[in-house]
């Protein structure tokens, strides 16, 4: 059976364990991304039922997704669960012609998301007020909600809106609006390596929003990178419990938390996953304190990686309700370039070409990279600390003096230096300037030849 | 009755809550600098008399200026007052010509402060070692004094010695230097708050030198500035007591120190101002410790509004007395660009058109941010710390999505993000990147919205 | 009898207190890398013994170094003492011309260190795998050792290489290679002042390596520059005793640690001295904790000579030894531009004209320094903290106001702004930015008009 450090060395070796090349692993993430693309997601109702099931199925057996169904009405801290929305279809017509201005069987953009029902025929004056565009992006359809405010709208491109006729045009939302439920998807890997005695398995928390409707980048990328990532978990031993959540935004993740306080206090470090196909590098937004486990291992995998390592802010995506004060969860969140900050950001240009199969690869490989700095970072005691150890008698140093030791003998070396106990291996890897897999790798080595203990 | 966060923001919105415009706020300080400009200012003597006598008109009723008079011979720690000089004229003539080459009365600065009596006719060789000038400024007076050591002297600019006669010379010092006292000013704004039960009112320290006869910037600016202060907050309720100390530098502020033990356990901050209407962005030096809440309020407002922080040194103004090791006063100083770095310092060119009514009224907002930061900052808790609340409940968050949260909506959620009770606002501003105001503005806002408490 | 601080003060004006300038003093120094350099040092064996004999001699009766002689086979911590190795001559003969290809009496680096004894004739074939050049430096004979792999070899310059005959060549290298001993020495000057009652005098572990042929800067210089500074330590009163280890490298270090355990409880500060006499600025290595006392005294003093200090790394010379884990001493490394940073490193071309007698003797006054600051530091307590005292009644301050307060007058004001009993010297220098001996200069002053104790 691989292992985690098994399946990492062979990431970044090129391939799978099985042989798959990470160009097939990016080509297969990119198909499941196509696939999600066109469903109507929204807070709530079937097209996130959907596309619960289509990542279910892509899990292939290594693991279930948990469909929650949660009443509409029902309390969650501060925030009550709104009405479920159906959506059929819209469309918009200009009747003096017939031509259909806009359809959502032709981009789920086309509708304010939780548009009211509406069937009206409406002068051009009237119909304007309902119309949203981006001016400054003339050839995309902007996003837009209105989850909370009563209202319904049409969303097309400026170049749309410049060639309206004169109509009168008849809307229609074919929609419902009401009572039902809002869904959330899990899942749960349990841990397989039994802790010390008289330790709990912590857990991972690793969370993508669903709610978002044919925006690929924001945030399919997330979900099948998550769904990748709990299939090639599955098959590794874990000496964490790794629980995925799926939810909406906002109101989901604080639905989830409502609904999990007694899972909180296993939950030792987590990740918000979101925009991780387009382009840019690796951005890892720390944590509130910023000092958390999960903020070391991730800032340390995404600078080795050529990232950036930003501070926290309450704004963006669902880490906001997990580091909420009352909360206070060691959760970080992994993107590259982060929401605002690429112009097909909540438009209809986060499309199946703004994401790449190589960006997703890199992103997966980066997140089982994290994985096996929570997995397998230790604190190792150097058994033979008085000088360096004569490493040349046991089979493990160059025999000829050369001009520079390589980088296996100074990830050796780094570790005897610093393996006091208390210092652990992504510490010395910071100081070495090494990948952490590099300093695992030499501390395995040094381990096998009794040089060192304490690995776990 | 305005409180000072409402004239803070009416200051930064340009205008005095009365309606008064910063123009010609600026316009009624510049004036008071000319006011006080050509009084013949010392260690001792009448000109400092006269300069407090017309500041505590400037304060037209809102405080009073006490004023000390203590006896030369007098110890005040290492140091003892010396002899009071009364300056009434001194001027240099060639009997040759009947040329009048110098004047006090011309500039104040045309005699070395604390010269002897002198009445005499010497030849020009005589003369000559008796003449100070400045060759690499050669139409500057510059400023000379001598405190400990009796001897008497003329400044002139390199030119008028350039065109100096053959004398010989009349040389007249008509003064007194004897037994007197040496004078200061005193402010005491009371706090109108009362203090928690248990807790004794702070007090705020403001000190400015009184010594300097016609240097406009150095340090008229910063006896106007803060007379103008002290009649802003004391219109406004105020947590701490403001105490203004204006003596003269070094032994003046020795002195003070020497007779005030009882006051030095309820300095909470203290600011000393100079150099404040000159070019230049604002500089704040830091206390001797460096890590005082005084440092992190101007820091703050001082970096805010472009300006610069230097670490302390034991070199500069009255500050050095203050943070000395047996006082350890947490005093630090607030200038624009610091005395030797500007050519005009020390000299003649300090003069009225260097100081400018824009320059001092920057100063003065400046000075009122951070008046606002000692008064207004606390330690709030969030009373609904599970995940964000939902502020659109609550009418104070915009219902449509867009691209942007305002300013005003992400003060507040960096204030709910990090309002522990043990974080304090200005702490909060600075994770945020926004101005103190902004986030008080915010807390003011959650805390009426029942969203927060603990303001105080 | 001169002091410390007198000798340093006149090394940094420019000569030793007996008048020698620095340039002879750096030719002296250079005269003695020149001795040495042609002695067939390795790891044992008699070149050793005739460098600790020239070393000895140089101390010119101010000290003298004890050898010891430890037999093989020993055991130290996880290393055992190898055999020794004694080299006559080795030398290569091409038999069809009669020419000396290569010979140990023209360069000691001709021969692989522990070359195993051999007289052969062999073909070129079977000859070409015993022979080392550097290709990327065809005129540099490299440094070859293999002190625990049993072969033999000789090294030549590239173009050597290129012109080489057909052969057969005769090889002979007329050495012994079996039981024996390892030498190292070591010089003790003992502390002279007494410590304070209670305490025991700690010791200074200056260390250089012994176990390099004919290279100039590595290590020839280290050895040179700590003889230097041992004569001139002999001639000062002491508050630490100085204990000079000169040993072959790693093995040599691990040796002298193992029969030391007493000795290394007493050791607060320690240095490796290696490749001084070189271009480059001077580069200081941290200590394995980065924060201990050496760290602070060498990193100033290196920083203030415009040179640069970087953080500790398990690759380089014998403080990997010193730092080991389980010995933990305080043991930074002093060099100029460190091995494998400058070309002529472990070749023929780190001859004598690559060590010049400036760099040498700026080496030695860095090092005088650094030990200025080890014997000299302290915690004064100012005795007239309540303000500035009055330096003018002392005669230490100047009677006329100027623009700029001399260099002198501000090193008395920081340490008196700082002198809390708690605060070193060093750290004021820090915060003045002025050299270590100038503030040392400054308490000096201040301590003799009464306004500071504590300086021991």
């Amino acid at each position: 059976m691989t292992t985690l450090a098994g399946l990492t060395d062979a990431l970044r070796a090129g391939a799978l364990p099985d042989g798959t090349s990470l160009a097939s692993l990016g080509e297969r993430m990119h198909a499941r991304v196509a696939e999600l693309y066109p469903l109507p997601r929204s807070l709530t109702g079937p097209g996130v039922r959907a596309t619960l099931d289509l990542l279910g199925e892509s899990l292939a057996g290594s693991a279930t997704i948990e469909r929650h169904e949660v009443p509409t009405g029902t309390r969650a801290h501060d925030w009550t669960i709104t009405d479920e929305w159906t959506l059929r279809r819209a469309w918009l017509t200009d009747t003096s012609t017939g031509d259909v201005v806009v359809d959502t069987d032709v981009h789920t953009l086309h509708v304010v998301g939780y548009s009211t029902p509406v069937r009206a025929t409406l002068s051009r004056d009237d119909l304007l007020p309902h119309l949203h565009t981006l001016p400054e992006a003339p050839d995309a359809i902007p996003y837009r909600t209105s989850y909370y405010h009563r209202t319904w709208g049409f969303c097309l491109t400026q170049r749309q809106l410049d060639g309206l006729g004169e109509g009168p045009f008849e809307v229609v939302v074919d929609a419902d609006l009401g009572p039902g439920h809002m869904t959330y998807g899990e899942v749960l890997l349990p841990a397989t390596v039994p802790p010390p005695e008289g330790e709990e398995a912590g857990e991972v928390l690793l969370s993508a929003h669903l709610c978002h409707p044919s925006l690929a980048n924001d945030n399919l990328s997330g979900l099948v990178l998550v769904t990748e990532l709990v299939r090639l978990l599955a098959g590794v031993p874990r000496r964490h419990a790794y629980r995925v959540v799926m939810a909406p935004g906002t109101v989901g993740a604080v639905l989830w938390l409502s609904r999990n306080a007694d899972v909180l206090p296993r939950i030792r470090h987590g990740l918000v996953l979101t925009g991780l196909g387009g382009p840019g590098h690796l951005v890892y937004k720390r944590t509130r304190r910023g000092d958390r486990g999960v903020d070391a291992a991730v800032g340390h995998v995404v600078r080795r990686r050529g990232g950036e390592v930003r501070d926290y802010s309450p704004w963006g995506y669902d880490e906001r309700q997990y580091n909420a004060l009352g909360f206070d969860l060691p959760v970080g969140r992994l993107s590259r370039t982060p929401h605002n900050e690429y112009p097909e950001y909540h438009t209809s240009h986060d499309d199946l070409a703004h994401v790449t199969p190589a960006e997703l690869t890199d992103a997966l490989v980066a997140l089982v990279e994290v994985v096996d700095v929570l997995e397998n970072d230790g604190r190792p005691r150097n058994l033979a600390p008085y000088g360096e150890p004569q490493l040349g008698t046991r089979g493990i140093y160059p025999t000829t003096g050369g001009r520079a030791a390589s980088d296996a003998v100074m990830a050796m070396l780094w570790t005897l230096a610093y393996a006091d106990g208390d210092t652990s291996l992504l510490e010395v890897a910071a100081r070495a300037d090494l990948d952490f897999a590099d300093i695992r790798t030499a501390a395995a080595t040094l381990s096998g030849a009794d040089l060192l203990d304490g690995l776990g």
